[in-house]
């Protein structure tokens, strides 16, 4: 798109009422604009990102073979009753009006469960997965760090049902595998650690996928040798590691980014959701459930990623491919041709055509939006019949011929 | 998709407490699941349809420049007090916590035009035009109709903003023409008139999309000359045609599957959205809003093509491209070999590979569904090595060589 006509602007003062980086580099590039605390509006580069973001999450859903839904936000009260939450969910949003009351959707197992319910009767209907990508909505208290806790966000949730408990933690480890593969993909697995934490409903106990940032506010207990954690909720005197057996003393802010749980029977006995077995018996589902926060998972990238300057987005993630800047209006005319080309190869570009703006400003702005790919037109390039190329996450520049441009973008 | 991992099936027995034909053939089909009065869910074969419109309009939307944003349900009683609409809108839920009050987004007037005015200083500002799709929530009192008229639903919302009433009026003809390409492409244009109704702020009028079902809530006076029709809101005795002014008698019931207003500066006005224009005067930014209900839409599209066997969908919105039928088991090894290749070509395939149902049962349930095109394998067919292929929506069906499918289906 043509960077003249997008509606929003960069900004350069800090936002005063939002203390974290990523919310701060968010604003200030225009990805997000605060509408109230905890609510945030995604703007037209944002929209981008998290359309990136929510087609490689579901991508990887599809892969272990979930089905995708949408359920609604208006749970009715009854749902949220028969698991007790309705009186039990600190953060629920409860919706009273004349003549009925919801619980804006927080989680939705009091869906989903006897949604299922209406299509399980045999072992053989088991095992499958649900999942949805779509707004939760939480009344979180101490709504602040910008979008990494917020009281409305898109989120995917995960479901899976389950026969056995052996089915149950072999799909668990499918999962595992999926979640680890998005944070490697988004080139923040080096600070996210596999993460023991309190929780589930077998033991106890759950996992999570915590990343390591200042702004994070739970504390982990790090293994360096083992590259797994356990979350300070974890009561215990001497935190050991739950791979190696050590004792662990080094600790670090993190954000959680995923969270996956056993859930065992507890929604399934609540609703009734029973399977009669291959030996005629009835017996509970088993269920497991997993959750990623888009907009929290994005505030994370940009904590770990971002450098003095701005953002650096991820290939994967970045709102376009290349971020195409015509240095003085005289080359206006090569690098619309270039834009062109581009669009042709149907490349994901954004052509900075503004012509109130000075190369410094154009770049400062270029490196806040952390677009991946930089490519720089301006006289002094075209006298080598070049155009300069640069990643933004490298300080190395070099010249590529105009007319090898599509051959290097598309190789 | 193998249709045996479906995790939900198809239903004979109609729904009792949905009257209208849509909200049955859905339900009975596995599209929509209700949850509550007004509240669905989209099963998986509902999301493809969801999906696919949301594509569509998402496109068309692009075409007439929309920046795609998202903003959230959580809108702050403040907002809403600014338009005088926290007591005048009576679809608005409220929701009232201890520390904070909202109205769930029922429109977004009150959350873009902040927004905007944070941009817009200056006629070379404008025009642009900002657009989102996301769930919308309403008190719908008398929640009827299935998916016709629903609590929360996934809604296109499109503002735009002029400097001249010439540019909002040549804009909003622009985007006339998108919906009515929606509306064709749908295949639903021959039973949807462009109708005048009330509602509009500069004169009192707005139009609308209305389309003709016996489930519809309206009624318009149609004009068969001009295919265009009148609300019967827009009081008056005598009811005359807006394009050649005959006196329209034929009364029709129908749905609204689309509106476009002219909201000239009501709301820019209430938030002091303003702008110098050329001459150094400071002037209120003009507005339009348009607006297309996804869930609605799906549901006209079904009132209108369906047919006493089921759904008919259009191709753009059909769940998947083609459904494949093996009718004995003893054909699975080439109706599976058929459901790769179609696979390899990235072609949308579901694929009836359940072993306890009769070919008569995968009629029904092939019909009921509605995908646009049925690919039936068969030992009849196979002894001509072939596969006979069918359009939903016509009778005719016809042999078509194994060796030359992959040709036929991707030419």
């Amino acid at each position: 798109m043509l960077q003249s006509e997008l509606f929003t602007r960069t900004s350069k003062t800090l936002p005063k009422d939002e203390r974290s980086k990523s919310a701060q580099l968010l604003i200030r590039a225009g990805f997000i604009d605060k509408l109230a605390s905890g609510v945030y509006t995604f703007l037209p580069l944002g929209f981008l990102v998290l359309n990136k973001l929510e087609k490689l999450i579901s991508d990887e859903m599809e892969r272990v073979s979930g089905q995708r839904v949408i359920m609604p936000a208006l749970i009715p009260k009854d749902n949220w009753q028969e698991t007790k939450r309705w009186d039990n969910f600190d953060a629920l949003f409860k919706l009273k009006e004349e003549n009925v009351e919801y619980g804006l959707g927080a989680t939705h197992e009091e869906v989903v469960v006897p949604l299922v319910k209406k299509y399980v009767s045999s072992y053989k209907d088991l095992p499958f997965s649900v999942f949805q990508i779509q707004n939760k909505f939480r009344n979180e208290k101490r709504a602040k760090s910008g979008i990494l806790r917020t009281r409305e966000f898109l989120m995917k949730d995960l479901y899976s049902f389950h026969a056995t408990e052996k089915d149950l933690d072999s799909y668990y480890e499918k999962v595992k595998g999926s979640y680890l593969k998005i944070f490697r993909d988004l080139g923040i697995s080096k600070d996210t650690y596999f993460t023991l934490a309190s929780g589930g409903t077998f033991s106890g106990l759950s996992h999570e996928f915590q990343t390591i940032t200042e702004a994070g506010e739970d504390e982990i207990f790090i293994c360096n040798k083992c590259k797994v954690a356990v979350n300070s909720d974890v009561a215990s005197k001497r935190v050991k590691c739950f791979k190696c057996g050590k004792v662990l003393k080094e600790v670090k802010k993190s954000i959680e980014v995923g969270n996956i749980f056993k859930l065992g029977d507890k929604y399934s006995k609540a609703f009734g959701l029973e399977f009669v077995d291959s030996k005629g018996e009835k017996r509970n589902v088993l269920m497991g459930t997993y959750g990623i926060g888009l907009p929290r998972l994005i505030g994370a990238v940009v904590e770990v990623l971002s450098d003095e300057n701005g953002i650096v987005w991820p290939d994967l993630i970045s709102p376009f491919s290349y971020h195409l800047i015509q240095i003085e209006n005289k080359v206006k005319k090569e690098a619309l041709k270039i834009y062109r080309t581009l669009q042709k190869l149907n490349l994901e570009v954004i052509y900075d055509d503004r012509i109130d703006k000075s190369p410094g400003e154009k770049f400062t702005d270029c490196d806040l939006i952390g677009v991946s790919t930089r490519i720089v037109v301006s006289k002094k390039t075209l006298a080598k019949n070049s155009v300069e190329l640069k990643l933004r996450r490298e300080k190395k520049k070099r010249l590529v011929k105009i007319k090898d441009l599509s051959r290097v973008l598309t190789k």
